[in-house]
């Protein structure tokens, strides 16, 4: 029973599902900003995937699907990486791929277990630098208890692919009662940041165009389940693991782009307060020179919360006690207008608006 | 908490787990060949990813791992496509992606449920032949019965990826009492085939060289688990469910690639009949004209199994009446020596020795 696709099975194919029209796609050709994370990543995703494969797991829409088998529930992500460099200060694609995958468990409330690696490798590319990347990977799973139990490889022509793509996909278990969602965000919930913003995109940026900055920073790229966990345990310890609404790890398209997404969820506005959202200096200079938001900017090893007030401050005591959240800081709440809306008051008093990114404000960073 | 990599770290990232020194992998570059399927695929995997990874689950290196998550048993798998054309008589690379991995779990006794995708587009991609793929995703889907609940998209500069790249991974629930596993082959099982080979291979071969042949083959591009399924519960119903001990779809590398593996996993031999494996006249003129052997040619919807002698007759007759496998037989015989190869008695009465393929027949072929 081959799936055959020819011209005359066009109208059939156009719908498969009934008599439900597909959107319009308006664009004749993919660039780059279809893999932004923004506004055009959006457009793709919703009208040429999530149209054609409708279900009500997909349409959640979250960093990790969740799935009932055998009566467990599993999470379950997928994630392409594709950035160049495939080494950079701080980490390379391997520890990317891994920490990556990791953290779409994590934040949805998943205990990461096994990892999937699909390899894409390019003819030409130096055995050397495989191996420097798969021991990496295997470092970072060593380092988030997470196995890698299958993989596949394949290799295709020079100019063809570019040295090395690695898709990886994780399982993990649903082991606590939690109830994280992108729409649960409500008027008075605080909003917490693990740290600095801004230094993976910026140190990828640095080593790409050859720009060198004093104090260059370095990709931040970790691994979150253990900073994830010690803020679920604190939740659990008060008694109320609903007061966690949602957890994001703030990759492609940075704070800006999840706040957005989380804000348009939950019907709900958000005020950030800049003088709180901590951005290093180096970063905060390269931004300015390349005429970069840092809200925009990527990190892989940020974790963003938004938390009920009552449970605010020891969620943030919780998240300042662990390695990765030593810098942590509450950066905003939740308002009730503008609905679907981020502001921001800036250092001198403004008001802004922190709108969705349209394209790519810098391609291929994870 | 960063995993760097520089320099200094060399000695102690080239052992990440302990003392055990890693294998010495002799080749300087990835070659075409590392994706082959055959010996220097399965030497990159050895020294490069298993032996930096190693875990029992991994180190089974069946097509499929088998996972226990809070109890229930489930199988998992990946696959990145990127075959080339992307659309071929018979399918295209979206249905080879769905119906690729819907089989790695079928031949493992699991219950394919859900998808994970991961594409990575190359810029300037037309948007329609995008929709035309996954179109056709959507549609095997459907007919495999499983969801695709979670995905990403990543977009690369024109030139650094070649049209589209599809990693598919699979969840599937192993919901029966299966023992299949590519080291239970016995002196006296069978060897059943499910029908024509080379299908596959032969039709990107034409489609890629612009060859010409009367009566043009299609790709048998299908999802197997009903075929599966017909198996194990005729081998259900004569209580004898341990009599199936291994199934595979043989893809990269064909059915001599699959049987040497099991061969040797199992440590017996095979022989086969020439006469009794089916290999249409369009293919078999293919094959000679370009001086392949079918039995190394892809396919991507036919069925291996190695049965116990004393229900080979029953799984034969449901396989054929499967819609899939109504051309199938039985094409050969387990036996005690020589102990891990794979001989063949030919059309004219000899026998020759159905060797591993070294390298690459027949680069990018899914």
């Amino acid at each position: 029973m081959s799936t055959k696709v020819d011209e005359s099975e066009q109208q059939e194919l156009a719908q498969p599902f009934g008599s439900c029209p597909l959107p319009i796609f308006d664009h004749p050709q993919i660039v780059l900003g279809h893999g932004s994370g923004g506004k055009l990543s959006a457009e793709l995703i919703e009208k040429v995937f999530v149209s054609r494969f409708r279900n009500p797991t997909l349409e959640k829409m979250d960093d990790q699907a969740v799935l009932d088998v055998g009566g467990v529930r599993l999470a379950f992500t997928t994630d392409s990486f594709v950035v160049t460099p495939i080494f950079f200060p701080g980490g390379d694609i391997g520890a990317l791929a891994v920490n990556g995958t990791v953290n779409d468990l994590a934040v949805g409330g998943a205990k990461p277990l096994y990892l999937a690696a699909a390899f894409i490798l390019e003819e030409g590319l130096p055995a050397a630098d495989l191996a420097r990347v798969v021991d990496s990977m295997a470092i970072a799973a060593q380092n988030a208890g997470v196995q890698l139990v299958t993989g596949d490889t394949k290799v295709v022509n020079r100019g063809k692919g570019d040295k090395v793509f690695i898709t990886t996909t994780g399982i993990g278990h649903m082991n606590r009662a939690t109830e994280l969602s992108a729409d649960r965000a409500r008027p008075g919930d605080k909003i917490l940041l693990s740290g600095f913003i801004g230094d993976h995109g910026i140190t990828i940026l640095s080593q790409r165009e050859g720009l060198e900055f004093e104090g260059a920073p370095e990709s931040d790229c970790a691994a979150l389940h253990g900073l994830v966990a010690a803020i679920l345990d604190e939740a659990e310890a008060a008694g109320d693991l609903r007061s966690v609404r949602v957890m994001r790890d703030p990759t492609r398209g940075g704070v800006a782009t999840v706040l957005n997404e989380i804000a348009q969820r939950s019907r709900a506005g958000m005020i950030l307060r800049e003088s709180e959202i901590p951005v290093r200096e180096t970063v905060r200079g390269a931004c300015e020179l390349l005429g970069l938001d840092p809200l925009y900017v990527a990190n892989e090893g940020k974790l963003v919360a938004v938390v009920a007030p009552q449970i605010a401050d020891r969620v943030l005591s919780a998240m300042q006690q662990h390695t990765l959240g030593t810098d942590g800081r509450i950066i905003g709440e939740v308002v009730e207008q503008p609905s679907g809306m981020v502001l921001m008051r800036t250092f001198v008093g403004g008001t802004r608006v922190v709108d969705v990114l349209f394209g790519e404000q810098l391609p291929r960073i994870c």
